[in-house]
């Protein structure tokens, strides 16, 4: 497509996006969230550590080696089966940090509340996160809370940063990723975006699917534990390991196969899918990583994951490739192949 | 008021709010934002850091000492005169890592935009939030963005939270503060509140009042040259001077005594508040700051601020008392006394 050249073309150093205004698909967690990242948001934010990760920063400050993460939660509705938007965006970025290879200490909290929203569901929902919180092992520490007027919300938005420890001998980034090494995944996919579609359109189905937000530090303190080999730390979130697995190729420019006979998914959350028209591959996780570790560690680091409570069915779903660089690349349940690609668009818009 | 006992008030050990629902005053920085935090947020958050600080917590990871905050910016227009959202969230953060005596190092960015944003929009503001990074001598190393539907936000709302270290033998805190104690402004007061209302209504004064936004790691560190002890920074800006007073003496239960004749105004800003009926002491400033310290080290601060850019017209406004304990008492220019409250209830919603 070629730009027409206006003063507004000359006078921008940065490739102006085809896209003239927002669309909810640049939130998706897909391809034009990732084009929005690698097009305008990375240029202007120029520095190393933007580079480095996906899902925070890792930084020394007085000989202290640390992660630092932010994430806004915009799930709707805030109440959801079995948790709600508070649980969610602890669990949210104590994951993010814990991706990093982080020990979560220190999160904040801040608050974009409507007009009109009921004391008692905000109170709920710190409740939910201070329980949350402790639970994790990590303290809320500061906060900020700002009012909107009524119609220019939506109930309640939360920020949630966090801060956590780094150990000097770990070190996760998509570029350490070699040839052969091996993809674990810790359990059943498209858990989250199913059950919040599912609260959202009120769908029954015949038992009841709730979201996986949980936790992952401890697991991932139990990984390191028995490796610090561990190349990639990823949970795939809003885009489903279809993006996460996409991003992960594109920066180690490694090729990515996996199974689909070795992803977990339970029978009513496939049900859901079919009836709705979504590919799993696709569909928010909220309490699942993807581990990308070299082979010879990769036995002892399944064993303990499925000795873990959140990991009991961890499963090796793949592997890094030279062939197909960039690609990730599904061996289907009938033998075939065919490319997984990162998701276009929007699927579930508002789903964390 | 008698609450009315029910299931609901039974089971929750906190107290109820008199209010049921979130009114824009609640996110005013006066005294129905204080009131929410000290009945529902801060028991609720339970832990020593939290009732340490305003504006941010400090703590101790692997022997670095840090400060970390987070502020989420609403304010309306995105646009005003000089400056924008983008360049107020940066200086915000900083300042409020600024006010707990840290040096700010990096920050976050979290973006929640509303469906149909303009790209150039927001390009403009993250070309805003790099520039005022820069010369602050800070960077952005992590962010998020979500997005809304239309009609579910206003355009864009950014969520920055920060970290800078602390040196040891800094502490800021406003249980520090002692009878006798010096309070200094920076400055002329009530610019950024008075901007933005300017912008917002399409007011005209004769000469155009802009934004005092500015990033204070600077003058803190100048300050903290001089002497390290300094007991309280503060950043006057939701609810002003009046509130942030208030605050302070309510924390440290002693009074505090100002005095009219010595804080500053410009001629054109004191006009506009005139003929809007605002009182200046209650409008929300963005590159001031006052500081609590002991008489005997005031002078050579004084004369250090004066000599730093942001620093010019520093003044000593006042100073804490032991009558009046938890009161900011004024001696008016016409040799009066009155007591001036925390600001109630909501003057300019959506000031930052």
């Amino acid at each position: 497509m070629q730009e027409t050249t206006t003063i507004s073309n000359l006078s921008c150093p940065l490739p102006i996006s085809d896209y003239k205004q927002i669309l909810l698909g640049h939130g998706s967690g897909g391809t034009l969230s990732h084009n929005l990242i690698q097009s305008l948001i990375r240029p202007v934010f120029n520095n190393s550590f933007l580079d480095m990760l996906h899902d925070g920063a890792v930084f020394d400050i007085n000989g202290a080696r640390l992660a630092f993460t932010t994430d806004s939660y915009v799930v709707r509705p805030i109440f959801f089966p079995n948790s709600d938007i508070g649980e969610l965006a602890v669990n949210g970025t104590i994951n993010d940090l814990a991706m990093c290879g982080a020990k979560p200490l220190f999160l904040s909290a801040g608050l974009i509340i409507e007009e009109g929203f009921e004391i008692l569901s905000l109170e709920r929902i710190l409740q939910s996160m201070q329980k949350a919180a402790l639970e994790a092992g990590v303290q809320i520490v500061t906060g900020d809370t700002k009012v909107v007027e009524k119609g220019k919300g939506d109930g309640i938005y939360i920020n949630v940063s966090g801060i956590g420890s780094v150990e000097p001998d770990v070190e996760i980034a998509p570029k350490r990723c070699r040839e052969g090494d091996v993809i674990i995944l810790n359990g059943r996919i498209a858990e989250h975006g199913i059950a919040i579609m599912s609260a959202r359109e009120g769908f029954e189905f015949e038992s009841e699917i709730v979201s996986d937000t949980a936790p992952l530090n401890s697991l991932v303190e139990t990984i390191l534990n028995i490796s610090k080999h561990v190349h990639v730390l990823r949970d795939p979130t809003r885009g489903g390991i279809a993006s996460a697995l996409n991003e992960i190729a594109e920066d180690c420019n490694l090729g990515i196969l996996i199974d689909e006979n070795k992803i977990l998914i339970s029978e009513s959350v496939k049900g859901a899918c079919e009836i709705l028209g979504f590919d799993p591959l696709y569909v928010a996780n909220e309490g699942k990583l993807l581990v990308i570790l070299p082979e010879h560690v990769s036995e002892p680091v399944l064993t303990a994951m499925r000795n873990h409570p959140l990991g009991k069915e961890s499963q090796i779903i793949g592997q890094v490739t030279s062939e197909n660089a960039g690609k990730v690349i599904m061996k289907t349940s009938i033998g075939t192949h065919r490319i997984v690609d990162m998701l276009s668009g929007e699927q579930l818009p508002r789903i964390c």
